[in-house]
């Protein structure tokens, strides 16, 4: 195997984590997302079409893209620690939770990286202000209602540490290091999953 | 168990098909998203914060809402016949291609949705019609790429039918029928598998 990847980007991170919380070690080659390398005829005719990382490469040369993706196969072939649950209601749970951090947490967090970064400005076709506005806003609104709910539940789908929280971190360092979109220390609840989560190895490592 | 829903909704729809192509029977209740009884203080209180359906209740009165955390909690208590894969690679496979349905497809339909739709107007801030017209290219653009893909396959994922496959139909159908937006028919692999799958019995009763 071979994880095509550009560590620090937030859903290449999502894997690496991964990785290290369950000790797998793959081979990795980076591919400079900065240098629009995801984008070559090579990159989006071998490996992935969508022309995105991560991907990963198996031995018999196909390809798996897409990091939630990556996990579930990797999962499938090293089950212990689960990260997606094992009971079924726990399977259920941390599905959810995860689908809740990529739809109300990652996806505006998205609009205000596309529609309000200069950093993207150059790539895409058109920026208007009033979506990474409206955007901004219900980012803050969800990191009120992360902290309720983390105010009942030691982590994001119940008591066990799972993908919807590895999700959640990377989404949050990327709002805050890259958008300007830190939670409020105030909220404490949030806060402290934040610090917990963030203060395991694997978080800070990748 | 007891599913709240709103029959032929898109979302909803996934999970009725899921339960008819696995013969699984649950008792539901309807919620009429067209006059926001899913935005009720009672059904966000105690149903599902997100002001959504579907969403799964358990006998002990806890909730799963976001389809596809029902489907996997359902295929955790019934496995055959698999609608997620089996072997490790078909399970990254059934994922990648649901999330890419989910993300290059579903998502743009979205968009066209809430900012082309006069359906939409009166619950959208402000609609865009260059943002409409952007996810319009982007949907037309999708297909072709998915008539590529069904040169080659017979179902999205693999030789077998998935969850993929059902996201795509219920996604394919909500854009042909409410948003303007069918398939060529000249693309006739996508055409040969929409045929197929929308006139397996799970997709006409639902």
């Amino acid at each position: 195997m071979k994880l095509y990847t550009y560590p620090g980007a937030p859903h290449p991170r999502r894997v690496h984590i991964y990785l290290a919380e369950k000790g797998i070690e793959i081979p990795f080659e980076q591919i400079d997302i900065m240098q629009r390398e995801n984008k070559s005829p090579a990159f989006i005719g071998e490996v992935n079409a969508m022309g995105a990382v991560p991907a990963l490469e198996l031995d018999d040369g196909s390809h798996i893209a897409e990091s939630i993706a990556i996990c579930r196969y990797l999962e499938a072939l090293y089950p212990e620690p689960s990260m997606f649950g094992s009971a079924p209601e726990e399977i259920g749970a941390v599905e959810m939770w995860l689908r809740r951090i990529e739809l109300y947490l990652m996806m505006p967090v998205g609009m205000v990286w596309a529609h309000g970064s200069p950093l993207t400005k150059a790539v895409v076709k058109e920026q208007i202000p009033s979506v990474a506005e409206l955007n901004r806003q219900m980012v803050n609104k969800y990191f009120e209602f992360l902290d309720r709910r983390l105010a009942q539940s030691e982590y994001l789908a119940g008591p066990n540490y799972s993908m919807a929280d590895i999700t959640a971190l990377c989404t949050m360092d990327f709002a805050a290091n890259l958008n300007g979109l830190p939670h409020d220390k105030g909220q404490v609840h949030l806060s402290r999953w934040y610090d917990a989560v963030s203060g395991r190895p694997s978080a800070k490592e990748q």
